[in-house]
């Protein structure tokens, strides 16, 4: 029975090489994802239902690739038994890579309610007003650029910008929370527009999640540089400056 | 370097005993998880304020509960170097102990939702209809039955009940879709009740979420048992019976 559970004699340049090429995977799947995310907000803006189609298509590809991504950490687990550092790079990569796997699923559900939101447009009238589409869309756009960070915080293991957008997440709650209260009042103001503005809300709520799942990707970054497990616990804790600004 | 992947080398009275260990603090965590759920329920029945806060607060425990299960599957990782049904069962232990962390904290927002409901009312006036608040809780109860049975697919290893559990996940969108609808119907018909009937939907959002991760738990144990990811597979892939009784 092996008795060595540092992993130290496993370190070949293979052995590293099969490390980074999870990463790069990891990598590979979040900038699809992104993709997803981004053109789903397109196909609402430009109210493109061929687009919101394709991405709603995409998204098949994107489960595929996690299957295929797990089965590569299972199996170096297996193979190479790693410690320490390595092994939490892999631990990580497995609960990043699901995350990715929801951020898909959000991209494609935002995707089929820019469909059913433009749809009922043109079948039905009612459009929704400017202001709310604008506010909807400036939020999409807030969450791409937190989830892209994010991205970059793993490619990086960029620490401090980690620490930064487990903050940030608040800050999208709050906002989050603005944009359901005015909802509200639209649809009380005209209840033609609930249906559409429930679909609207259906958007936001993913976005909402989108940006959860942000959160808790530079959470197992955290993990992974620090082997501490950051999961509910205070931000304070892990950085001594004022992460909250007051805006 | 060690090149034996079996891990038959592994096996001792204790080794297992530590794999029965994992399996047992995940059904621990799983009726646990399952009160949370209940007790929200019956707080929003009940209108029981207490009781929702109760839930709340009972949220914590649930999250430490998860980061010391994650430790010990990690820690047996290193240890113990499973392979081939040993290992999946503890990959099997992660994925489902995140679905469980996630199966509480939305039984944390039923207990909110709860809170806001019954405040709204004694505050505002405008009850919601009984139809309404029965649909809601029937819904309520089946997916508490489901969850239920999901953690008694993992305590047994129930191939045949795992399929099942699996393919009823599509009579429950259905279901929640028809809630929906009906709730949409609501709000036009009295504006009044829009607020309140949003956290209704929130709630509902919620259920339909337990039973997407009851799903997620009978997919692992059927990953654990076969060997195969059956994540975005077809059900029928899985069995040759009929699985989608119409009804």
């Amino acid at each position: 029975m092996s008795t060595d559970t540092t992993g130290y004699h496993h370190i070949s340049t293979h052995y590293s090489e099969e490390l980074e090429e999870i990463r790069s995977r990891i990598l590979g799947m979040g900038s699809l994802v992104e993709q997803q995310l981004s053109q789903a907000l397109k196909a609402f803006k430009s109210e493109d239902i061929e687009l919101a189609i394709d991405v709603v298509s995409n998204d098949k590809k994107i489960n595929v690739l996690e299957r295929s991504i797990d089965e590569d950490c299972v199996s170096i687990l297996v193979r190479r038994q790693p410690a320490a550092v390595d092994l939490r790079m892999v631990v990580a990569a497995t609960k990043i890579n699901t995350d990715l796997e929801r951020i898909g699923d959000e991209s494609r559900k935002i995707a089929d309610m820019a469909k059913a939101i433009v749809k009922q447009h043109r079948l039905k009238g009612h459009p929704l007003s400017y202001d709310l589409i604008d506010n909807a869309l400036s939020f999409g756009d807030d969450i791409v650029t937190m989830l892209r960070n994010a991205l970059d915080v793993y490619a990086r293991r960029d620490q401090s910008k980690a620490v930064d957008i487990v903050a940030s997440d608040r800050k999208n709650d709050r906002r989050y929370k603005n944009i359901l209260r005015s909802l509200t009042t639209y649809m009380m103001e005209d209840p033609r527009i609930i249906s559409n503005a429930l679909n609207v809300i259906w958007m936001m709520r993913s976005l909402e999640r989108i940006g959860d799942h942000s959160k808790n990707i530079c959470e197992y970054v955290l993990y992974e540089i620090l082997g501490a497990d950051v999961r509910h616990q205070k931000i304070a804790e892990l950085s001594t400056e004022e992460k909250f600004p007051q805006h």
